[in-house]
């Protein structure tokens, strides 16, 4: 368990940042659970839950993994991955079901980073995805979205700053 | 606020819920900031935050918005409505950022729930997108993704029951 038990919603989700180096440490099979209990309770459109998953903990499989993506150097050195793919079979509008999809990555995210964990959101591997694919031995069905590394922090490395637009940049109007 | 602080992160994410009928009560200035604030920290690919936002709380503006939905019902109890955009200018890859999007209105629906507000993701009003940017008036770069109904729950119709698929469903394999 981390240390950001009781912590607000807000700073959970402000204090969060995309870590890219790990500790050489295992991620609890209860704590992969729980962030896929996030995962499973996301939002979707006609609540179709488009979503499925591979865990991969294997370390030769991550280090092959890590070659379909310039972001090898991350992956490797993770010792978790979830893999996060489409199910089209239940796809119902391809947009709102990838928004979906969307909305379940970032429950993972957050709640990562609430157990202590850090983690990263690998979108370039989309470049290579049906490489990966059929390296995973998937169905035609199911289509990659998205590779999340899991681990510790390698603390030396957490980035305290993040850039973000002023909110009076993003509100257009209020009407 | 609500009677949600302190929940821990997974209590929030599992006890949320799309709240359809709303009490007739305004929302905060400073809890639509929270809910903005929250929608702002998201994460986004290449950190692009793709996302704008109108808030709408005029109540004949929210009545005319209704229209343009079967969701009708649901749209005209609110008080308060966030329009969600994305901005094509800002775009460097269309599913990635439909994918930020979600994250970014996931972010905004669990911040609305711990404080003690209900929210309601109406993607239904998309099969009328370009009438509905014409009546806002939008320019041609962004583009309706979504919008979100935030008001305080009119308890009685609060769903305590949701379906979610078994995780033993949701994962494909372990490696």
């Amino acid at each position: 368990m981390g240390g950001y038990k009781g912590m607000e919603l807000l700073e959970i989700i402000k204090s969060r940042r995309s870590i890219r180096n790990y500790k050489n440490k295992p991620v609890e099979e209860e704590n992969i659970t729980k962030i896929l209990e996030a995962a499973r309770w996301a939002p979707s459109g006609l609540n179709n839950q488009p979503w499925k998953f591979i865990i991969v903990q294997n370390s030769n499989t991550i280090k092959q993994i890590s070659k379909f993506t310039k972001y090898s150097y991350i992956i490797e050195k993770a010792p978790s991955l979830i893999v996060v793919l489409l199910d089209k079979n239940l796809s119902y509008n391809r947009e709102k079901d990838i928004q979906a999809i969307g909305a379940c990555i970032q429950n993972m995210l957050l709640m990562c980073h609430s157990l202590g964990l850090g983690a990263c959101w690998i979108g370039e591997i989309l470049n290579r995805k049906e490489e990966v694919e059929k390296f995973l031995g998937i169905p035609n069905h199911l289509e990659l979205m998205a590779v999340i590394t899991i681990g510790y922090p390698y603390e030396e490395d957490i980035k305290t700053s993040s850039n973000r637009k002023n909110l009076e940049e993003l509100i257009i109007k209020k009407i």
